[in-house]
């Protein structure tokens, strides 16, 4: 069960970095919504590698081919199935891994839990896994888009560098226009080079992806355990390298007493709304209406292009250097990911709210 | 749904603050075990108001009864139902925000969504509903046992006051020894301090627990939707007053190279270990057999006692000051409740590994 | 997961024959439903033991109390928690079970399975546990019946006594005015008569529930492991006793060839509709707007009060009566529970459609 | 969520008629099971079209594809995607289709539930969506066969002719040797004749498969909702123009009474046993280790070669003729479905009994 997502909108994702191909199901997607299979592709192009000189060097089409629930360009009600088949992989970049564990990947954890492991390329546990995430977004953001609901995420900080949370100062068509995904212009030059700078040294560097959404309805969440921020956190936590997630004020809000995160009401022309948004758009599990906004934090790559001491299947200790061609930094890429899994919870969950009446 | 949580081991909660009784079901317990009932009934102790100073002066017994799925002082399989009844609630104390929507509370977005709601004592939103988890992390706390498995949560941080993330520095057995649940002495009386001085003003204040689980095994976390983190993360974030949630290294490792964040494998004595552990005991979404550890944020106590702008639900502005026994800081109570949802997701992990294999 | 049914509307139960209540949780009850609590409990009062002369003389007052998600008698939208408590058991009847598996009850299997077992009164696997189902049938119904939906089930057939399956014929007033709740008075007093002969006899007969639903809405029911009558089937053979369901034209239709099956379409005053309905109202797994009906089939009772050769937990073979009250037919209280599950599914499916479209 | 099936081993399903393929994903696969892709292709083959004489004319293929979670001929753990491309359709067979809805199958509930379907070939609702079921079921049984656990079906009745309940009598052996699927080879002689005299007229007939289930260890099956015959009985009304679910005893034993149904249990050399099987093998909703066996209804194939009144989406009545290739009788091809379901849910409760203990 644990390759699928959602409740209503529910995605199902197969597939290994080094297989034949990536896919999933989507059930639930609603009847009747137009099927832009352009934007899904464009969505997936923000995804993949090769895009930049920050990410890694591998050239993947990536090419999505639905294969039902779709009928004369709109959903049908029924299960959409897609594959993106894998291409240009170089399986023999993996094959010194094939009894040896990576330090910080998941190889240990795979065979130890399953007894075995499709050792190429990570397997399972590869990035190339969100591509089904991002092919599923891409649907749930078509459905979200005639609700009015906008979801946009960006690189806020790497390393050190961080462009800080109040996202009313930037301007978001920016993020598109560098390769970092970073609001702020300048910010996002001085981060492309932190990571061309731990790259030259075949090391890593992680940071945080935020994300806001415009046009939420109130009422989306399930209490008590279908809380929003409880669905959103556990649908970023499952993206691969994210371990930290935090909404509204977050951590750095730490010191701040109930007087100064409470938010007050008030009547906005008929509208209630509330002065502040400590609450980052949500209250008692619910959207209360005003901006959601999220963080996600991502550690570095574990992939290093660098010697490092390790053992194998067997216990013996011997040192590991990666072949191949991997990301300094995943934020970048990750950026469209977190977009998609937002979407889907949103969808799921606005779904989930029709059924509260009659 | 929403009000299930787990996959095989799964609790179902029910109740309002001043309802009849809170309680739930818990399936998927599995045959055999002990139950110690006088264990469950201190947990629910130890999350009881009253016990201090530093809690709310509301005096409530919280005595469970359980109503079956116990035979002879062991769990047969089957469905363990369980009430606890709601006493010495002063529900007149919430007669004046019927129709007023607290600040930063759920009262706007529940009476939004479902039109209508129980106003007294924050009615399902009220903490009341954590009384049901802890029974049911008290439960699965008696099978880890018998695995092993040992969870410890404190709280790290109130306010700007911290321990630090280095838990190995603490003596644990101090946690209980102080109101506030630190294992620092001399921080405990400084948050204890900072706790008073807040409550004086009628303000409120937050902080952080950290979570460190010992002696889980390997292999714990499905992938990929349902990786062990992010499985911890929903069911954290799913606390009430909760905002943010990290594992491992966290936010505060972010300025850290992947070079310094990865844990190399060595061999231990023929056991396959890690030499530093910056993956907080998870690695690809799977626990590795190192401590597991986790951080959860939660915010100020949104009930303040002083006089707060606020629209009622006819959209008029008006001012609320709230009357009654409340919390300063939710600190020191929410400890055994992140121990509880800290073990029923390992326990449900647990169960659910067991049918990785024939 | 398995003391859980539905996905929207969702009952989860609790309780064992002898322990100290049954009840259950239901969560996704509709929000702003009026509670008629005293039709919730006339419900059960048709499923009570001690009715009549038909039923076991056991005498269970069997008052539900609901304990959240009820205020000011409507519902709030917030799971609903109910207890019955267990009164009037005589588990000294049982004393000379404990260790004997009586012939064709769930004894064995929950011995083994679970490794011990509360023997008294059946434990979970007593029928006491359907009291559940009908305060969560109830509920339902009070929705349904806000869309028009009727659900009548009656008893069709007793050993070899049968009304026949043209439910049109029959009055269904009549249902409620004999013990038995058949709708032919003549039939139903041969079918008093044959249950009394086979009580005498410390023997037990089974037979056949029908269940017709009004005024259902087309469009119920998920393709395509969700299809409505395989819902509905499911749901009927989880009813103790359960081993048989068919619907439509049912296996006494099996000679007719397609040309006799077939429904033709008409346009019936701008209505599409059917000309027959061989399909039982549901085609494709849909429901199609035309009367739903099905029929359950039910063994007869396992309790005998006569001498049976088994064998005990030591694997001896050994001679059971039994003792105690039982009943000597299970069709006339099955009557409530068959229409509390069908009402059930029905409202679940019902708001499982409104998630359909955006 | 309705195209799933399955707790722990879930498959979820994909593909209409004449779309560009059918497909699935199996969550659940236990690791390090042999997948002999030879075995999953013979049991397509038993499903596919154009078998035989008494089958549809079209050709289909069916090749599977598989695309992830197995690695090196082993299933690792990890989702199993496949497809199988649809080729051979003649869609254009379904031109005057497109407006029309054909009597008795699902193209009215369909359009009326969604607002739109995709007409050719029925869809979504077409009998290929069952190529899916059979490389799931083909796959459980690779792993049910290291248990020892067996699954038969077989055609019992063909409209009027029957070979009678008695399994025993009959040899398995018989059943592929013929068209029909039927284990007594004169009676499938006569059900051949039958099938092609209604096919002679462009009329169908339905009948009944029966399974048997041999070697099932005990405990199989989750109290309450989720008992065993439940949940095959669910399984088997999910497949297309299934009407009828009954285990054990069933229908035809309803004239028996209690002590004529009774099993009564013995001591077998050291193993618990019963001299009948009445119950077939469930009792109380739980496997009891003897032979396992129900039969299914399957109404006779709705699409006739022969003019039907009806009408179009717009209301208009008309009149239709099905062209294209079709079964007259569904039952020779259902034989490997009813199996696979069977397979499915039984390996899915297998491992849902592992987690009944820690």
């Amino acid at each position: 069960m644990s390759n699928s997502f959602g409740n209503i909108f529910r995605i199902t994702t197969f597939g290994e970095s080094h297989g034949a191909a990536v896919g999933g199901v989507i059930d639930g997607m609603p009847a009747g919504i137009e099927i832009d299979e352009a934007f899904v592709q464009q969505e997936l192009d923000r995804r993949r590698p090769g895009q930049s000189a920050l990410t890694t060097a591998r050239k993947e089409g990536d090419r999505v081919e639905f294969l039902s629930g779709i009928f004369e360009e709109r959903s049908t009600g029924c299960p959409i199935g897609f594959i993106v088949r894998n291409e240009n992989q170089h399986s023999s970049d993996y094959d010194n891994m094939r009894d040896v564990f990576r330090p910080s990947h998941a190889d240990y954890t795979y065979q130890t839990k399953y007894g075995l492991r499709d050792h190429r390329g990570g397997g399972r546990s590869s990035a190339r896994e969100t591509i089904s995430r991002v092919v599923g977004g891409a649907l749930a953001k078509l459905a979200l888009r005639q609700l009015g609901v906008q979801i946009v995420a960006y690189t806020e900080q790497v390393g050190a560098i961080s462009v800080g949370h109040d996202y009313d100062l930037f301007d978001f068509e920016e993020i598109e226009r560098n390769p970092v995904r970073c609001p702020v212009a300048e910010k996002a030059a001085e981060m492309a080079k932190k990571i061309a700078a731990v790259r030259s040294e075949g090391n890593t560097i992680g940071g945080v992806i935020a994300c806001v959404v415009k046009g939420c309805p109130v009422g989306l969440g399930e209490p008590v355990f279908g809380k929003l921020h409880a669905a959103l956190g556990g649908a970023m936590l499952s993206i691969n390298a994210a371990k930290g997630f935090e909404y509204g004020e977050g951590f750095s809000g730490i010191e701040m007493t109930g007087r100064e995160q409470n938010d007050v009401f008030y009547n906005n022309d008929g509208v209630i709304a509330t002065r502040t948004n400590h609450s980052g758009g949500i209250q008692g599990g619910i959207s209360n209406g005003q901006d959601i906004y999220f963080r996600v934090l991502f550690k570095p790559v574990a992939t290093l292009l660098m010697e490092q001491q390790t053992v194998d299947v067997f216990g013996n200790e011997t040192v590991l250097k990666a072949r191949g061609r991997h990301d300094p930094c995943v934020l970048p890429r990750a950026v469209p990911i977190v977009e998609a899994m937002a979407a889907m919870t949103l969808l799921d969950y606005y779904l989930l709210s029709k059924t509260n009446h009659l």
